[in-house]
Order: structure tokens, then sequence, then C-alpha cells
């Protein structure tokens, strides 16, 4: 099997995501820490491996490829793992497309930028938090959240079915990312909250091991602006 | 081969997209236009079909899919369509996964978000654009045209390698959209001109067809507001 390198950083969603999937599917890499505080993401070094300058990244025996999901695909087919990732079956994997394409622009982006503009952006530029602009984003990031709860997660164990699959290790970061930014996405939610723990602990002890940098910062969090949020 | 139901309206990108798709590739099917303009798409009909209310969807002989993507990749996975549309190899494939998964938070996003706050969302609103906005979200889809330009099209005849593939499907289709909004992809960005004239080329005489009703909107919009637009 072709040597991988994982080029990735915990703080990132997309790379915890596939750090998990790596551990818990026994895909063995090469894993490789691109410091983003420090910014070594924008080294002319990286720039030849991902000129977009981000992480996660794979070089899979000199072939590069970016883009995390397009990685699991990849590993999945080329790689000896459980078929439940990423189902071989026409229709069950297209009820996994199904999921990752919708949750780009809904998951992905609207926790994603809830936490950038909340917490990420105002820490990076020292600028006071634009609170309508946040307020409006949380709008739309809870009915992503509700669509999730009440639509993906009906009569389901999991989001593209009743076995784990790609698509839940994607969602379970993307929705954790929130709790940074003093949100409790499982509360009020029980197919959600339900889900969480069925995923985190078919995950575990990766899940936790992953997940560690992220437990730092909602602590941190919590501790400078309080349990400010009603949701928490 | 399964019965292909296609519910679609050629207002939305990826409608067009799947549209001219089935036609180049041959992929037989029964066309159904979900009016968007009356609200077909809220009806309790329609939502019996897809909970999110959007078009494209197929029903492939009882199998429903949502989602553009997911639905191309069944698509090419069940039908004898070229193999160049979604290589079976696997490094090829994941070439093509490559763009289509970076595509939805930047060609997707920013050309549909340009469109939808200059044009769309006033006119359904009855509110004035919000030029601040517009000019912001401008700002972020040039960004997005340039990486197509430099980083996309460097070197490669095609998005995903050196054939026509559905990247180069989704893409022209949101790239396309920005005309109505009075902008101008092409100009000033030779790699991506030559592109747009090798993938319409390639998929005309659909190509002329699919998008009969974008350039109704584009002469619209000219005729509304003027050349206004500096790109034009």
């Amino acid at each position: 099997m072709a040597k991988l390198i994982y080029y990735h950083n915990l703080l990132s969603q997309p790379s915890r995501a596939l750090y998990m999937f790596f551990k818990k599917a026994e895909v063995p890499f090469e894993g490789k820490v691109v410091d983003l505080l420090k910014g070594e993401q924008f080294t002319a070094e990286f720039e030849a491996i991902n000129p977009f300058k981000k992480v996660p990244v794979v070089n899979a025996n000199g072939f590069v490829l970016i883009e995390s999901i397009a990685i699991l695909r990849y590993i999945c087919r080329t790689y000896n793992v459980a078929d439940h990732w990423y189902p071989k079956d026409s229709v069950k994997q297209a009820q996994v497309d199904e999921y990752l394409e919708w949750q780009h622009t809904n998951t992905r982006a609207d926790c994603a930028l809830y936490y950038l503009h909340k917490v990420l952006w105002p820490v990076m530029n020292g600028k006071p938090v634009n609170e309508q602009r946040v307020a409006q984003l949380e709008k739309k990031m809870i009915t992503t959240l509700d669509l999730i709860e009440n639509v993906w997660l009906k009569n389901k164990t999991f989001l593209s079915g009743n076995e784990i699959s790609i698509s839940d290790i994607i969602a379970i970061c993307e929705i954790d990312q929130t709790r940074i930014a003093g949100y409790n996405p499982y509360a009020n939610r029980p197919n959600l909250s339900n889900w969480k723990m069925r995923t985190a602990t078919y995950l575990s002890p990766y899940y936790e091991e992953a997940n560690e940098i992220l437990e730092m910062h909602v602590a941190k969090y919590n501790k400078k602006y309080g349990k400010l949020n009603s949701h928490i």
C-alpha cells in the first residue's frame, strides 16, 4: 500500500475528521502537523503542496490530494476499509454522497461561519464582535441544525443510513465546533443528541484524542465570557 | 435501465447542469418542470419528494435522490456513459471529486450569492440593493474566479484534467449565472475564457438549449440597468 503522508492540524474540523477516520479504520499514515497559528500554511514550501494554503492534504506515494471529502472517498476506494464507511452498493453510496454534498453549504458553512464571526476573527483582528451579524448567522445555523434533527436523522440511526459512515465523522466535527462559540447544538435536539453519543462512542478513544484541543477551547471560552449564551 | 424522472427548472444552475449532462451523455429521462416562480417547490406534493423543497431531484425507478453532484455520480455509476465524465480510475476520479468538493463553498457559494444579493432578492423582496454587501461579495467572487483562472485551469484543458468531466458542467452553470448580475466573468481571464468556449462548444447544442432562459435574463438586466457594471 502507498505510503500516506497526512498534513493536518487538529484545530481544523476536517483535519479532526480525517484523523479519527484514519485511526478508527486502521489506515496507516505519517502525520505532519502544519502550525496554523505560526502561519506555516502560508510558506512557499506548503504552497507548493497545496496552492490553496489549507489543511488537510494527503500525499499518497506522490499523489497529492486536497479537499477532505475527496480524500475520504479516495482512501475508501484504495485502502482496505470496512464497507459501511462508504458502501460500494450504488444506492447506499449515493445516500452517503447526498449528505456530504448537502453539508457544504449548510452544516459546514453555517457552523463554521458562526464560530469564525463570534470567536476566531474578532480574536485575530482585535475587533469587537459584530453582534447583529452573529445573531443572523445563529438563526441560519439553528435552521440547519433543526433540519439535521428533523430530516436527516428522522427514522435513521446515522446520517446516511443505519450504519456509521464518513458522513457522520464529517458532521460531528463541524457541529462540535459551535461549542467553542458557547453554543450547545445538542440541547433540545434529542435525535442529534442521541446520534452524537452513538457516533462519539463508536469513534472512542479517537474521538476524545482528536478533540482534546477542542475541549481546551470550549473551557477557555466559557471561562472568558461566562455561560452567557442561553443555549448552554 | 430504471426509468429516470427528472424534477428541475432551468432557472436553477444545477438544474441546467444536469439537463445538459443527461442530453449530451444520452441518459434518457422524463422531465418534470417544477414552477419555482409559482412556488410549486413549496407544495405538500413536492415536499413529499424533497423535504428541502429544492430542485433538482431524480426518481430512478423509486429511488429518490437529491443534491445535483450526488445525482451525477450515481448516474455515472449506474448508466452506460463515457468514462471521461467521471473516470473509474481512482486517481482521475479523485481529481474530479477534488474540484467538485472545492466548488461548493467557492464557485457555487460566491457566484450564487453575488447574483442573489444583486438581482433576485431585491426583485423578490422589493427592497433596494445593499451596495456595500454586493461590493464585498463581488470582491470574494473575483478571488474565487482568479483561483479558477490561475490554479484550476493552470496547465490543464479542463478543470479536472485534459478531458471534459462533470466538474466542467457544474462549473460553467455557476459561472454563467453572474452574467445576469451584469458581471462578465470571462473578461481578462484568458484561461477561463478559452475553457468556457471549449466547454460550451462541446456541450452544443444542449448548452444553448439549456441556457435560453439565462440569456433572456442577461438581456433583460442589461436593458433595465444599462451597462453600468465596469466588467461588461
